[in-house]
Order: structure tokens, then C-alpha cells, then sequence
């Protein structure tokens, strides 16, 4: 995020305490933190750095829990928390509810499964839950849920928290785009890729079975969230469906929304059935609603994770194409091939140049290689060229919308493995990896904000190269392999396009 | 490979020869690894451990290359080289390659570019190389390729050799796959990908212009090579239409095929017009052709891959399954629900477990948890359950044909977490690590071929985690995140039923 300064949290909602709780109460914990989830889970809280001491778990016989002073029921607690969290077997749910609520508890978190999923006496507990919550004027989330992430935890007083009560413990970096998820895997197991591909995440929300907080209250939150310009939801089913379209239809002229829908067969339809108790739909309603709403949707996790990904980049930098014409620059004609042919499959155009710009492409590429789009550089070690003349010389043409570059590679590898090989590299060599940030890196990006006109970088490594790291390190849009950059541009320029039939778009 | 021994290569083929070269002159190389492709190519050849010291470069002024005595005309040798391997300047390779009709070398490579590509003069050029060949009865590939890979080199006299001419220099595990590409790209540099996620590599040869040796040649080679079981193509056009259908057709029965067809759009066709001369075709053209002969399509690289280490696994260990009932097991909900969802897309079944198979998995499963398929243990530390016990009643069950898993945790790393946030791990539980080789990788693969039920597992991590690359070295498919498990056991499953079409396939 260029401004974190102006990135404040939206604090007039009640999921505000709800991600960001000053005080905590926990049910469920222990000390093994290896066979018990909700001990995973106070570890990950406690990792996070905001909440220092303000953490207090309830156990019936332990003294101390992961360091902290153990009270047996919330009732003895010196403090009434902000927030509840509650990792403990069905049946005792509404007895420790209503414990919280006498204590004056007002927001809860219940990651207990066994609700309305596993039938009639699930049902029965689910409407216990709800009376209570009238009862005391508590909002929770859940049940059958797996809890929260917000990477923005007590921001701007806090400078580096962050809220996570899922039990896995990795961290992506923070950033503008928030989940809603009716499955924590989604919401939660996704951070792996997501910290290795540069997915900078938001806030994460499980919402399980929706019982009192929904999607539709999530997505009013982080409409009005500064700190979310882009939103990723899992349904497996809409509950309040008229809400939910209205609001999407607010939400997407301003913040894309990327949707999985995971219903619309029959084997998945019993799987919702037993995973959150909802009963899923047709393919074809959902796909008219995506329609109407203007978001855009897809089956499989890795588009999901790409297409958060990109609109983040175009939303942080205010990088939006403007038409359909890409430019692809490459060193191979194979990968160059296959891209020319999926862009045009996914909608793009792969323009011929103009003979003045072929011309002027032609002046710095070897006689063999080809300045027809795709221009194709043939082995050429200049990668000054690949990477920032050629994408220079392309948006100042004005005759291409888009640019998509092959041919990173992880130099540093590359010259590790000739060093073995019994050639000495000198210093200066080695400062390519210095002089691709100040060359490359920064100036590229001035570029794709001045013109309006994202460069999306492609090569052969896997993303745990230290290049491909680089690259996500400055936010400059890089892929593994070249299927998804041709994808990605198309879903990129299609959202550019619909938010160009709203007046004032806000960027 | 089970059994190596038996893996001997295919010698009555000219092809035998180039890819198994007791000598070697190479044009093009000098000391500079940094910048020269051909410095590349010649540490690369040297990495391989097969030549030792029969390699003779051949250059105008340096006294040694990389070590070797350099000649000043490949007439000077002190030997006649089974293959000379030319990475010059499009101009001189006529007369070099006369030289080398001359000195009586049977064989080359050639990597120059800039031939029938590159217009009018390259069509010259090109004649003109298609003459020497027929006077000194040479058999070349190229021009415009990349070069060769054969991770069997000098098999089975030699035991850990391999011939690699390509530039990059990673090196993928020694396997029963082959890639012909008119591609380099597609023919090297797939393999730093192919090395992450195991796709185990047999030969892989760039033709680049196919001016002598073409797809048909290499095919007709792989058919009868005993260290290729699957086989992956790249191609921009055809030269030899009717051969190649004839030949696929009578190849695709025993070994899969794996086919990108990179033309069929404007820009695509253009694009390989500069990239290797040919006329691409239009897509419907090609999809005929695919389904004539039994090859499986992709438009994907990544997808590309996943095809062949699948079946790359299906024919190592004879694991084909006899129908399109899927099994999903997970520990997710949501994945679980995408997954089924998308097995019915790619038109698998994913059917309801009778009455007696859903009692046994209650039994090892939590209340809260279905036993319906999917089968969600939901958050269930025991994952000898979830990755073997499973997986054993579902195919003892003979209910279904197939089975995903999905739960793959790397849990080194869960353990070393648990243990940096202060609990001690103790000696036992670290075993785990030890313990799943002996209780599911082994026993889970004598169960595959048993029953002859693939078992594909799946989790949230990046491959460069330890227990993924523990599952790839014991050829074990695993796949990271979940679009592609269904996808491949949608392709293994239809490949099976194709193979069975042929009386007695050879397995």
C-alpha cells in the first residue's frame, strides 16, 4: 500500500470491536498446543502483538494457560472483555453464552461445529443461540466457523499488530484485499499461497453458519473499510439475497468483488449440505446474480488467489487498462505463442504494430528476432531491454493498452551456478540485483501509473526464487509460468471496463 | 522407476545416436558462461558426468574452452565425433557444416536461428543445409532449437549420467516422460517447475525449424524407447500430417500423449510465423486430429505438466482406474465442497456411500464430522486416518475407483512452530515424520496397485515444503491447493477407459 496513513478502519459497525477487540476472553485453550485447536488458536493471538495481556482464558482446572492467568468461568473475570471466543464442544455453547452475557460480553466468536449441519438437535441449539443473543444484544460470529484475521489490528494506533484467531500460524502481508469465506479452509489455509505469490490480505473473516453475522453485514463493513479496496468471498449459499445483491451492486463499481460459488452440482450441493448446513442453488442463478452484481466469479482457487491479486495491484496503484490491446514482449516464442493465443482466447486483442514502432523495436533487438506483437528477443542477456525499454517505448506508442513481459529469471541462481561452474563473476556483475530494483523495478512502476498501463512480468521459476520475490516485493505483478498473466489481464481489463459505466468512479 | 534394469533405450534409430553421443565437437562456446549461450550449452554438456573428456570445441583464437583443448577447424580433430553441435552465426553454419561432412560426422544439432523464419535469405540458407545433409548423409536436428535433454544417457553402461545441451541447467529427476517441442522454451525451461512438482523427465528434444528431424522422426523414437512411458508435444504446425496421425494413433493405446497446440487464433499464428517459420492451423483442424488419435489437449503449461506426471504414475505403477467414482476425503469443508463440484464438471461421478461403508467411517470419525462423500473428519489431528485408513475401507469397499484426499499439512513445520512458540516437542512426536513413510506412503502405494485405485492428496502448502517433497519422492501424487486433483483424475480417467478400448494394452 502506497498510503497507509489514509488507510483508517471503518469503526462505525459493530464487526469493528468485533476485529479488533481491546480485551479478550477465551474458552477452549490449553497448553498442548499440538492436538488442540483452540490452543493453536490463543498461540496465534498472542503472536499477533496487539493484545499484550489483555488475553484471559477460562479453563475448569488449569492454573495458567500459554503464560496467562487461568479464571474459571468468565464470570470472575476483572474485566468485562470486548470479545469472547469460543472453541468448545456444542453442547455447552449456549450455557457459556449465557454466562457472557450476564457478564456484559457483547461480541462473540464461536468456532464450535455441530449446529444446524448435523441435523434436528443442531437446529434445536442453533435457535437456543439465537434467543440468548436477543437477549443480551450480543452479535457473534459462527457457529461452525474458524474464526478471524485482521492484519490491520488497532491500526493506526498500533503500528504492526495483527488479530488472528485461525489455527494456522502463517501471516500473508498485510495489505487491501479482505475474504469473506462460508469456509475457513478458504479463509484461512489460503494464507501459504497467498504469502508466497504476494496476496496482501485485509481482513479474513469465517463466517461458518451465518447464524447472526452474514455475508451481507460483512460486505457493509468493508464497503465502507479504507482499509479493503478489494473483496474475495466462498459462498455456498446467499441467505438474504435481495440485500446481497442490492449491496453487491454498490460495492463492485468502486471494490471488485471475486466470488467462488462451490454449489451447482449434485455432489456439491450435499457436500454444502453437511459442511454448513445451506442448502446451495443452480449454477445458473448464481451466475445471473454474478451478472447483475458485476462480480466477478470463478471455480478454482488459484484464479481466485490471481484475481485478488491483480485487482489489488490495479486498485493500490490506480492501474486500470484502457481497451483491450496487449503487447507481449518475450525471450521465448514458444511462451510468446501460447500467450498471443490465450489472450485472444480470453478476449484481448494482440494488435500488429504500427512499422514506425516496429521500426524502433528493431533498433534494439538482434537480427534473428522478430518485433511483430509478440515481439520476441531471442536469447538476449539484456534484460534492461526485456524488462523496461520495451515496455517504455510500448505505452508511449499509444497503441497498446497492456503489456505482458517473459523472461524473469532468478539472475542470482543463474550466477551462483556459473560461479560453481568455475567462471569468477565480479562485483559488478553481481550488481545486477541492485541495479534491476533502481532500473527496472521503480522506474517501471512511475511508468505504468503515469500511463495508465500495467506491465505484468512472467518467467520459469517457481515464486521461492529470490527474483520472484523481489518483484513481489515492490508490487510489480509477477508469475510463475505463463498461463495466468493473459487470465488475469483479461479479468483486469473487463473489471476496468465496468467501472467505467459508473460516473466518478473513486479510485 | 520401479525397475530400472529393465528400462533399456530403443537403439535401432538415428536418434539414438544424437541423444547418446560418445564424442562431441561443439561450435559457439568460449570462457565467458555469463553472456554466450553456447559457453552455456558446453557447461551444461560437462555438468552431465557421461562425456568426461570427449569434448572438442571448436573455436577461431582460444587455446582452451572451458578446460578442453580447443581446435581451430573441426578437421583438425584427432577424431571423428559421433556429433557436432552448432551454436553460431546463421551465415557461417553451411560452410561449418560442410566441414563437418568432411571430417564424416553423421550427426548435428543446430541451435542457430534466423532460417526460414527470418524471410527470404533464411529459405536460401535453409535449401542450402538440406543439400550438405543429403551429400554427406547427415542427419541434423534444427536449425532454430535449443538443443537436447537425456536424463539416460549412456544407460544403462553408464548409471547416473545425463547428456543436457540446453542452456538453463536445472535438472529435473531422471523419469519415464519425453517432450518434443517446437519450442525451447517448452522443451527447458519447464524444468525448474518440473523438478518442484516431480514430473521425472526421460528425454526432451527441442526441434526447433524440424528441417530434417521432425516431430514423426521423434515420435517413431519414442514408441519404441523403453525409458519412455508418456509422451508430451508442443506444436505451432505439423509437416508430416498423415504420418503423424497414423503413428499417434498406434502410439496413444501404450503411451499417453500430451499435446499443446499453440495456433488456431490471429495473433497466434502470426506469432509462429516468427518463431519458427511454420503455419499454424485452425483450432478445430487440430481438436479433430486430437480426438482421431487419442491425444489429451491443453492449452496450459501448468496443466501440461500435471497431465504427464499423472500419467506419468499411472503407467510406473500401473494404477488405472476402472471407473469415474470419486471418493473425497478432507479435512476441509470447503475444499471438499470445491472439489466435488468440479469432479462433476470435468464429468466424474462423485456418488453417496452405501449404508454399510458410511457406518465404517463413523467410526473413525468425530461427531461433528460426514461421512457422506465427501467425508469431512473436519479439524482431526489424526491423519493416518485421514491419509491412509480411509483411503483402505474406500478401496476394500469397491464402491469407488478413485480417491482424493485433501489435508497434506508440511508438519515439520506445524512442529516447529509449535515448538519456536514455547512447547516442547518431544522425541516421539517428531517421528511422525519417519512414521508417515513406513504407515501410508509405502503401504499406500501397495494398496494403489492392489486394487489398482489412484489416491491423490492435496493441502494448502507450496510444493518447496519438506513433507510435499517427501510425497513426490515416493511418487506419490500430491498436489498443491485443489483445482488440480479433479482435473487430473478427470484426464487419467478417460485415458483409462481409451486404453481399454485396444485388445491386451501393454502396461
Amino acid at each position: 500500500m502506497s498510503k497507509n496513513s489514509k488507510k483508517l478502519p471503518y469503526k462505525d459497525h459493530f464487526l469493528y470491536k468485533i476485529l479488533n477487540p481491546k480485551t479478550i476472553a477465551i474458552f477452549g485453550a490449553n497448553n498442548n498446543l499440538l492436538t488442540t485447536m483452540g490452543s493453536m488458536q490463543l498461540r496465534n493471538i498472542r503472536s499477533g502483538r496487539g493484545l499484550d495481556n489483555n488475553i484471559y482464558p477460562i479453563h475448569p482446572r488449569l492454573e495458567k494457560v500459554q503464560g496467562y492467568k487461568a479464571y474459571k468461568s468468565v464470570l470472575d473475570l476483572p474485566i468485562v472483555p470486548d470479545m469472547a471466543f469460543l472453541i468448545l464442544p456444542t453442547n455447552v455453547v449456549p450455557e457459556v453464552m449465557e454466562e457472557c452475557g450476564k457478564k456484559g460480553i457483547k461480541n462473540l466468536l464461536i468456532t464450535s461445529g455441530g449446529f444446524r449441519e448435523s441435523g434436528t438437535n443442531g437446529i434445536e441449539l442453533s435457535e437456543k443461540i439465537d434467543e440468548i443473543a436477543k437477549k443480551y444484544d450480543i452479535r457473534f460470529i459462527g457457529p461452525n466457523c474458524l474464526g478471524i484475521y485482521n492484519g490491520w489490528y488497532g491500526y493506526p494506533e498500533k503500528e504492526k499488530a495483527y488479530f488472528n484467531t485461525f489455527w494456522p500460524y502463517v501471516i500473508p502481508q498485510r495489505g487491501n484485499v479482505s475474504i469473506v469465506s462460508q469456509s475457513g479452509t478458504i479463509a484461512a489455509q489460503i494464507f501459504w499461497h497467498a504469502k508466497e505469490m504476494g496476496v496482501k490480505i485485509s481482513k479474513s473473516i469465517s463466517v461458518g453458519n451465518e447464524r447472526n453475522t452474514d455475508m451481507v453485514d460483512c460486505l457493509e463493513y468493508l464497503k465502507n473499510d479504507l482499509q479493503t479496496d478489494v473483496i474475495g468471498i466462498y459462498i455456498e449459499e446467499i441467505k438474504r439475497g435481495k440485500e446481497f445483491i442490492q449491496l453487491a451492486k454498490n460495492v463492485t463499481p468502486n471494490k471488485p468483488i471475486v466470488a467462488i460459488y462451490a454449489g451447482g452440482t449434485e455432489a456439491a450441493i450435499r457436500s454444502i449440505m453437511s459442511h454448513t448446513g445451506s442448502i446451495g442453488g443452480s449454477q445458473k442463478i448464481y451466475d445471473s446474480v454474478f451478472k447483475e452484481t458485476g462480480i466477478i466469479s470463478t471455480d478454482l482457487i488459484l484464479d481466485f488467489l490471481y484475481y485478488l491479486r491483480t485487482l489489488s495491484f490495479a486498485k493500490s496503484y490506480n492501474v486500470f487498462p484502457k481497451g483491450k490491446r496487449v503487447a507481449i514482449v518475450t525471450d521465448s516464442g514458444g511462451s510468446g505463442t501460447m500467450m498471443a493465443k490465450m489472450a485472444e482466447v480470453y478476449g484481448l486483442n494482440v494488435p500488429e504494430f504500427s512499422n514506425s514502432l516496429k521500426a524502433e523495436i528493431l533498433e534494439l533487438i538482434p537480427p534473428t528476432a522478430s518485433a511483430n506483437n509478440p515481439i520476441d528477443v531471442t536469447f538476449d542477456v539484456n534484460f534492461i531491454n526485456l524488462f523496461y525499454k520495451f515496455p517504455k517505448i510500448l505505452m508511449k506508442s499509444g497503441e497498446i493498452d497492456s503489456i505482458i513481459v517473459y523472461g524473469v529469471f532468478d539472475f542470482d541462481e543463474v550466477m551462483d551456478t556459473i560461479e560453481k561452474s568455475g567462471m569468477i563473476i565480479d562485483e559488478k556483475m553481481r550488481s545486477i540485483n541492485i541495479m534491476v530494483d533502481n532500473a527496472v523495478l521503480k522506474p517501471i512502476k512511475r511508468l505504468m501509473k503515469k500511463y495508465t498501463v500495467p506491465v505484468f512480468y512472467a518467467g520459469p521459476f517457481p515464486y521461492k526464487y529470490s527474483w520472484f520475490q523481489k518483484f513481489i516485493s515492490y508490487d510489480v505483478p509477477i508469475f510463475e509460468l505463463w498461463d495466468h498473466p493473459t487470465k488475469c489481464l483479461s479479468i483486469l481489463t473487463e473489471y476496468s471496463d465496468y467501472r467505467l459505466m459508473f460516473t466518478n468512479p473513486k479510485q
